[in-house]
């Protein structure tokens, strides 16, 4: 495997794009029918063909790296032809696996859009107006969900790893985003109708058309079986190969009929311009890094000059998709959550990995995805020792994130994480691994985690021509000599005039050993020195060399990076699938299983009636829980219990407080829990301590039944209860 | 007052722009020398100019609303050079009230700013690069109190009041911009150097060069005079003011000396187009409000179609600022929280009202500032009831932004409410206060709160011609009667032939009152129609009439909306100067007495030495404070105690935890509190629940001190203390 990494050259930019996306509808399409059989017979001739697949790119990789001349294009064509071809079998691969996967029985995806929808977790920017694709704005439900993630998110993450959290501006003045590579890289292929001028993202255009004509009754078999073929390696067609298909199958614009034109790179940033005379062009920026890194003094100067440590930066990034879709998962703005750890790219050891080091992630490597294998369950200490991940903060960081998704209610069996291929990873990473989520859109990547070595302190250094480096001591310290070169400004002068300015400034740029080489050659008499068409005759007796040796006894370096990146929108609709929920004794009774630690909502506050008598215990409780900090919605709009526990599911309520009849009596009231349905009777003075407890995760639920009293009905009055 | 109030018609839409920001050392120059005198003597010429100024606009705008043809313009012309003297009576007042004032003995801003930029609170975005005016990136310290200062906004606002938050996009398409009145008007004047085109806000150049004219020794006292009667004026030219002062001073760019162009007026947006081919222009919002204007309905969907609800927003907004300056003042990306309330305008009382009622303010009444008053402590349920202020909703907010803004740390006597002078109102405003707070900059509108009327929902209405509004009850139903036409589409085609089109659409578009006259007048014969250049002979038998009645129980009605308006950055800026403090023994030893719930770090941990043995003690510390949801910060970087300390007292930390000797012995810790610099020993098991208990606020430090005995030395060693 470490072969191939190291020959791989396809420098595809893939940082932060999207994974590959496959949707269900195509397996079923494509894969034929799975179920009911052995999984791994079943499956056996599609990893066959993967492995064959694998070793061809390896041979033509070889070829080509052996091979000179003319002969050498042509092989390294052949080459990228083996890689598209082995990314189709691994497609094929991929589906045939979903296929044989035990079906959600209850999951239906227009069932929870309208749930999303009905209940203002999210929806479409600027209702009243013409809309705008991939504009999403998020109600109260969905803010409050994404609120307490990224407040789970500071908790673990930020808290306790003392992170140090900033906050940098989305205005990015363009020589920012040149230096990253942005401005240069950051663009999907893009064709227009030559008549009408309508764009269209290249990949997602062909698809469709290679769709319609795989469904048109007139296509032969011939020409299906070719379809499928490049359908399944769209993603990674270039602008040459995207160019033959629309000629191929003579595709023209979907909505005019008229030709189109040749695919061209489109940058998919926003571009503005800061001040009022436009002389600073920027733009959006399209991730919060680049904050992070142009800060690096600053925040390394605040940590007492001490490596390692990490940054992190929640924020709004901006990208101007071609053909946003797939709800919040192809958006134009979204929000970022991500950490650069900035360490010796010597010493990649992380202090609290023992820690972690038992925890067993699902990793599909890079060498699994060559050879037709799947996700293996293994320890994230195995996995480091034996190479797979390339270092322990990486694994410590992989591990993190397996935790953190799971503490938010991602469904372990649908997450694992994907290595990236040397041909899918930025040319700076060393190693990068996707934390992918299994949802109705197929795998989605929601976190990326690279190891991105010291490439993008080094970018800025580069542009700014300034140090970004931290220092390390040396082993023992050591001398270093340095030389001086001194003109002799009043000679010059006199000699060589108006001139002497070029040759001043050519004397101070020099490097030492260009200057050790003037010294020894001015030993020997004149030398002559031609710059910009002049030529200067230059004597010992006009310049004065001072060397010196002096001890040191640090080392300046430039930190590597490992950067975890968070998708926010995108685990938060991978989480809303994965705890969609149907009730054993009605499917049609839809809940959400989140847990309480990001529940948009802690408690429901439900009187049994709408009797006037439970106002004041409504703002009894309504005060006692906003001074104890949990969140809470009272629903007095009658109707009967029943069906309020069920509108408070839907919006993944965990905790019901019901004011009954024997409230009046006895001063308490049921506290209910969501997934098990159970209640509990509680005294009215404890209901703040108890949610916030139970919120917080100080108490949990089996403690709670054990303290207080099963409820069963209450003793005043024989209210309706369609819950119990 | 109320006469004044609905004459003023000087339409200037100032919503959300700066307020006046005075200069300290304006106001050391031009005032004179006033401490020490008794300050209402001192102040009273000051407040009979006011006064006099005032009268004399009330005078002005009397003889320009009874005058007409050509002299209404003349009085009206002359009723604005009224208001600017006014203006600038107002800030000699104010000059003067500041200037007695007790100073801030130990106050220097510059002191505070090195501390704000040494610990890395904020400072200028893309250090490595060249810098861009009005961008700043916040640091660890700053991004923290930021964070726990929007934290505790949630708490006072939207968990008290079960607010809806919601989190729209900042990308807004043009339309929506163009409604709500953004497009046209939020603009400020700018004038550029007519050869190097370099472009300058108008105002802020007038206000240089006048200074620079003052300052200049050949200037006489005549010319210096005037120069300070336009500088109080500044805030307040229009376009042919600022054009004509730039004449009589004769005053040129800058930068190069060459002729300054005429002002003009220039937008404030940043305008990018969303999409590949440039089809939709938007601009960066200027204010999150009209996120939540536009999804009113599924807001009010959401609250079951009940009203008054509140909706709140957290979010990024930006202004191109011509010229940005004064730190976090005035820049060009920042920090909004907004709050949309709905109200029945009909009906503006507020349920908990009664709670804050005694609350007193400090107000500067419209009154107070015609007449050369001051503020007045007043308590919020006198100033409702006496119609100072205009409703108890608007009443209700005044005293809960109070309220928060001393919660997190504002100084009560540098905090007052003033209120929008008739023509400094946005048009749609019906009342409108500032809460402004006194900083070194002079006083800073921090929030604004505004009742809007139903100007906002209206706008959109207009602009999308769909209905937005609520429904209430009628107090009994009515009957409601409606009609319809019915054109005879075959007899007019027949006869009007291809002109029909033109007629049938106008049949279509009759409102009911001139159906009702067409209806009758068709009964006497025909009628004749002009439309466009056509002529119809309409006859009764081509069209047919229906009427229909229904009874209703709802009427419709557009709500009125009550904003207040946060600019965090300014609200965090103004509390870190009130919170800038020196030692007694040591004025030098600055730091920042934030209150314990937004201060950046709740605890350091410090080891008495650098004695590897304490290490166990700082992970177990650590480790249980993460758990405990506790910020904290450990310093082993050595030093003395004490000036370690100091150090963590730069940086607001309330409580420092100091690991010593004694702690192997007795496992137990002292907490140091950073305001009394007292010290209480505490076991070292408690720590999490103590430290915790005190940032929730459910613990406060005079009970520790009660239940922890207080530490003065540790037995173990002679450890050496600075700070006790």
């Amino acid at each position: 495997m470490l072969v191939i990494r190291q020959l791989f050259q396809l420098l595809t930019p893939v940082h932060g794009q999207l994974a590959h996306k496959l949707l269900y509808s195509m397996a079923e399409k494509t894969a034929g029918d799975l179920t009911g059989a052995d999984p791994e017979i079943a499956l056996a001739p599609y990893r066959t063909a993967v492995k064959q697949a694998g070793l061809r790119v390896q041979q033509a990789q070889m070829n080509a790296q052996t091979a000179t001349g003319a002969t050498k294009l042509d092989l390294q064509t052949e080459f990228t032809q083996c890689v598209s071809k082995l990314r189709a079998k691994q497609k094929e691969l991929q589906e045939a696996e979903l296929k044989m996967r035990p079906k959600q029985s209850h999951f239906d995806r227009s069932k929870l859009e309208q749930l999303l929808k009905r209940r203002f977790f999210y929806a479409s920017s600027f209702p009243l107006y013409p809309s705008v694709a991939g504009l999403f704005d998020y109600g109260p439900m969905g803010c409050a969900l994404k609120a307490n993630l990224l407040s789970e998110w500071r908790r673990h993450f930020v808290l306790a790893e003392q992170m140090l959290e900033v906050d940098c501006t989305v205005l990015t003045p363009e020589p920012i985003l040149r230096a990253s590579g942005h401005v240069d890289k950051f663009t999907d292929y893009m064709v227009h109708d030559t008549v009408t001028g309508e764009c269209f993202r290249a990949d997602h255009l062909l698809e469709a058309s290679l769709e319609r004509v795989k469904a048109d009754k007139k296509t032969t078999e011939g020409v299906k079986k070719r379809c499928d073929e490049l359908l399944r390696q769209i993603d990674n067609l270039g602008k040459e190969e995207l160019r033959d298909v629309i000629m191929e199958f003579n595709i023209t614009s979907p909505s005019s009929g008229k030709p189109l034109s040749e695919p061209t790179e489109f940058n998919l940033m926003f571009p503005t311009s800061i001040g009022p005379s436009k002389q600073v062009s920027g733009y959006l920026r399209p991730e919060t890094a680049q904050g992070i890194f142009v800060n690096f003094k600053r925040l390394l100067e605040f940590n007492g000059g001490k490596l390692p440590f990490a940054a992190a930066q929640i924020g709004q990034a901006f990208r101007n998709e071609i053909s946003p879709g797939s709800g919040l998962l192809r958006v134009r703005e979204f929000t970022l959550a991500e950490i650069e750890h900035f360490v010796d790219p010597t010493d990649k050891t992380h202090p609290k990995f023992l820690q972690i080091a038992d925890t067993e992630l699902s990793l599909f490597s890079g060498c699994s995805q060559m050879e037709g294998g799947s996700a293996q369950r293994v320890s994230i200490g195995e996995a480091v020792e034996t190479g797979l991940v390339a270092n322990q903060t990486l694994g410590y960081f992989m591990a993190r994130i397996h935790l953190f998704l799971l503490k938010v209610g991602a469904d372990s069996g649908r997450l694992r994480f994907r290595q990236h291929l040397n041909n899918e990873m930025a040319h700076y990473a060393t190693d990068c691994w996707d934390a992918e989520l299994l949802t109705s859109y197929g795998w989605i990547e929601c976190v990326g985690c690279a190891d991105r070595s010291c490439y993008d302190l080094n970018a800025h250094a580069i542009a700014t021509k300034k140090i970004v480096s931290a220092k390390r001591p040396l082993p023992a310290p050591v001398f270093v000599e340095s030389l001086d070169i001194i003109p002799n400004k009043q000679e010059i002068g006199k000699i060589f005039k108006s001139d002497s300015k070029v040759l001043l400034e050519h004397l101070n740029s020099l490097e030492l050993c260009e200057m050790k080489q003037l010294e020894g050659a001015l030993k020997n008499g004149p030398v002559t020195v031609t710059l910009k068409d002049l030529t200067f005759q230059l004597e010992a007796s006009m310049v004065h060399f001072k060397s010196e040796s002096k001890m040191v006894h640090h080392e300046e370096y430039t930190p590597g990076v490992i950067e975890p990146s968070f998708g926010i929108g995108r685990i938060l609709y991978a989480i809303l699938e994965h705890n969609f929920q149907g009730r054993k004794d009605d499917e049609n009774r839809n809940w959400l299983s989140l847990p309480s630690c990001i529940a948009p909502c802690a408690c429901s506050i439900l009187p049994i009636s709408s009797n006037e008598v439970f106002q004041n215990y409504i703002q009894q409780i309504t005060s006692g829980l906003t001074d104890a900090g949990v969140t809470h919605k009272v629903d007095d709009s009658g109707g009967s219990i029943g069906r309020r526990y069920a509108r408070t599911d839907e919006i993944a309520i965990p905790f019901g407080i019901t004011i009954d009849f024997d409230t009046l009596k006895y001063d308490s009231v049921t506290m209910r829990e969501r997934n098990s349905m159970k209640q509990v009777r509680i005294p009215l003075y404890q209901i703040p301590e108890v949610a916030a407890g139970l919120i917080a995760g100080r108490l949990n639920w089996a403690k709670v039944c054990e303290k207080y009293p099963m409820f069963t009905g209450q003793e005043s009055s024989a209210a309706k209860d369609d819950d119990s």
